[in-house]
């Protein structure tokens, strides 16, 4: 069996962010070496990847020089010391551009960093570019192909980010999710996605679309290099409501520690199940015999059979005001994607926006039972493997409920499809158990790999 | 001059809540003397006025004889010992009758108290009653007068409340605000209204018409009565999202400290001023000459000229949403103000809708500017004195614009009209300023009453 687990020698391609910032704050090696071979990957595989938005060697290249020079001077390092990130081009980057991925922003040069963007200065991260996001972080798909078989797509909306993390031209990366933009791509791409609570990242300088569901993430190989990523860029930020003054949770700390007991999964077949390919169904079917006594079935609460029609209606409302100027002034310079959901939303009355609006509360008070039974919710990050043709960034069904919840989510790339494409499993904690989840998803990481490696060793014959 | 100050006498006919706090507190009085004084005044006047909508004086007797054996048996004592309290009628009151005001609701009877019944009850509150709302906190009149004047409109929604407090039914009561419905009917009755920034008294309980506006407030005899009250009120409650956790101001404290230097007002006529009585007109000509150097006027940002129909949108949008059940089933059994907002807010748009919403963070940002040079914003409190006939609770134009921007309103008695009508005048200060806007509004509420004194002793020729 688990003839469907993805291949521990994958998941090890890339060197996990956690090791490589420890190498980097000792010195073991230099920021201009470490860029310099991502720059190198990057050349290489760029023409045909298509990850990059905005990519100047020399501006990483004089970046990872001030750091080393900090570096050799003594000087305390960032957490993120000479760690190239790459950043989604929704997100704002002070005199670089940030294009939206629309057409109607060509030559846009934004005059302020967003949070994120200055918290990773501050941390002493190497700005390694803009990555290539859908139009305007919506369905409309950008250039990128997906790296494990360029006729595939990425997925989307943050595709770019989660194509670089997958092909090793960065280590880390910048995205967004509003519908299944983080797990998704991530799921296609064969790399560790992370959705923090809504409201964990500040948004602040970055492109509004649906500010109900709008939720900053990261890509990285596994989740401690998530995790990195994720705790420095936790805050609160006047100019987003969303956001609280909170502790931050020792994100990093948490992925280093044990669990206390043998975790446990609730397994639910979201709606939309039934539809998955029938490789997806085979590959849940290994991966819960497998995991034995620490996962049981549960059904989703009734509520959520309407969560993803009410999902669209907040997002495709907001989007009509959000995107109104794209829409008045060029709704014939976008993609047909964008311009039907903005017309949608354009319709759509008050007082139902303000009904889906309520659904949250209602999907998480009955989600509160479950959570008091596991450690997360397990089920799959999207339908099935990547879809072929880079025309459609595929189905975010089994995201789009999470978003509405604001509950984290962390995408792992745990399962392989019988076209040898990455299929991942994602688990989902309760808001504001973030450090919880990663703690949980670490665990489920390493026991997949594990067991791979085992099965490897002993021809399959494990129970 | 000062001709149009109210009279001294007229704003000491109501003993203060902190001065009956203090007696109760030492047991100068006992809560049930002090209560069969109230009860003997609704009883001999609530035919005329109309203030209560469930009132059993055996009820208030039996809380009032528990509050004084608690006294007697030496048990700390609640920072509201003994005080009778109004409850405005869509404010749930476990096995009270809360009848919000409309027919559709006759005999509904809550199983839990609202968040702030629950912290009355906690403080040692007397619950008196529940006092006379609009139909649904909104503009169609229940049956309360003007305790001034039987003729007149005691304005609404709050209007038992406010008219309770005005005839000495109750020194306290709480109302709240969506549009002008604490000021405008404190202004009416000649009574202190005070509405708190926007979040902090929690309104889990409470009916909601329109939760980006709707605000909880107090109405008293005097800003240290209103403070006394508000205090014990302020909060954070899970199921309430507007509240925050924040320390509690201390606004008695804030109430009984001198400014550190003379306040300094900035007079505003706000859009509708030019339609307001003459009376008003010259009662505030002569108002402003009085405060001499203390005050300086200063014209609303051009922002504010549309506020009053962005205000509208809100409100009539999330009424459509919030009273569905009540159009949906009972439409011909509502007041034509009601339905008529329902059904213009049945017809708004999404997009328009959230356009509004984003208006407040425009006007908070314009009026920073104006806040920096002034202790308070000053203004009327509505556009005269009370109209006459009960068939409409006036216009609450000048409240609206400052319940959208969420800031704390204060309205003080300050003035009389030609009918000898009281006339209110508003102060607003920044949000979450609360204590410093109390501290402002009893020092112009002493100084108007030194100004009346003084003025009746010298015949009138103060400059």
């Amino acid at each position: 069996m688990a003839a469907n687990f993805n291949k521990a020698e994958r998941l090890a391609r890339a060197p996990g962010a956690l090791l490589l910032r420890d190498r980097l704050a000792s010195g073991a090696i230099d920021a201009l070496t470490l860029v310099e071979s991502y720059i190198a990957r990057i050349e290489a595989r760029e023409p045909e990847v298509g990850a990059w938005a905005w990519f100047d060697p020399d501006f990483a290249r004089a970046q990872a020089r001030t750091l080393d020079a900090h570096r050799r001077a003594g000087r305390p390092l960032g957490r993120l010391h000479g760690l190239p990130v790459g950043i989604k081009d929704i997100i704002d980057t002070a005199r670089i551009p940030t294009e939206n991925g629309c057409v109607l922003d060509a030559g846009r040069i934004p005059i302020r960093d967003a949070y994120v963007v200055s918290r990773l200065k501050k941390e002493g991260a190497i700005i390694m570019g803009k990555t290539v996001t859908t139009e305007l972080a919506f369905m409309h798909p950008g250039k990128t192909a997906n790296p494990h078989n360029l006729a595939h797509s990425p997925g989307g909306s943050s595709q770019g980010s989660a194509a670089a993390v997958a092909d090793g031209m960065v280590p880390l990366a910048i995205g967004t999710q509003t519908g299944g933009s983080i797990i998704r791509p991530a799921s296609f791409c064969g790399i560790t996605g992370y959705k923090p609570t809504f409201g964990a990242i500040p948004r602040s300088g970055i492109l509004s679309q649906s500010p109900s569901l709008d939720t900053v993430g990261v890509f990285a190989s596994d989740p401690g290099g998530a995790a990195l990523l994720a705790e420095v860029l936790f805050g609160q930020d006047e100019a987003d409501p969303a956001t609280h003054y909170e502790p931050v949770p020792a994100l990093v700390k948490a992925t280093q520690s044990k669990p206390p007991l043998a975790p446990v999964f609730a397994f639910v077949k979201p709606p939309g199940w039934e539809d998955a390919d029938p490789d997806l169904h085979a590959a849940f079917d290994e991966l819960i015999a497998a995991l034995g006594d620490q996962a049981f079935e549960v059904e989703l609460p009734g509520a959520f059979t309407g969560a993803a029609s009410q999902r669209q209606l907040i997002n495709f409302s907001e989007m009509a005001y959000h995107y109104y100027r794209y829409w008045r002034d060029g709704a014939d310079q976008l993609g047909e994607e964008t311009r039907q959901a903005i017309e949608k939303g354009n319709a759509a009355v008050a007082r139902d926006y303000l009904s889906a609006c309520d659904i949250p509360q209602v999907l998480n008070a009955a989600l509160e039972e479950i959570f008091e039974r596991c450690d997360a919710i397990l089920c799959p990050s999207a339908t099935g493997s990547a879809p072929k043709g880079l025309g459609s960034t595929g189905d975010p069904i089994f995201n789009g409920l999470w978003t509405l919840c604001g509950t984290p989510c962390l995408g792992l790339p745990l399962l392989i499809a019988e076209n040898d494409l990455p299929m991942g499993v994602q688990i989902v904690g309760m808001r504001g158990n973030d450090a919880r989840l990663l703690r949980t998803g670490q665990w489920l990481f390493d026991w997949a790999s594990n067991l791979t490696s085992d099965d490897d060793n002993t021809t399959g014959n494990k129970s």
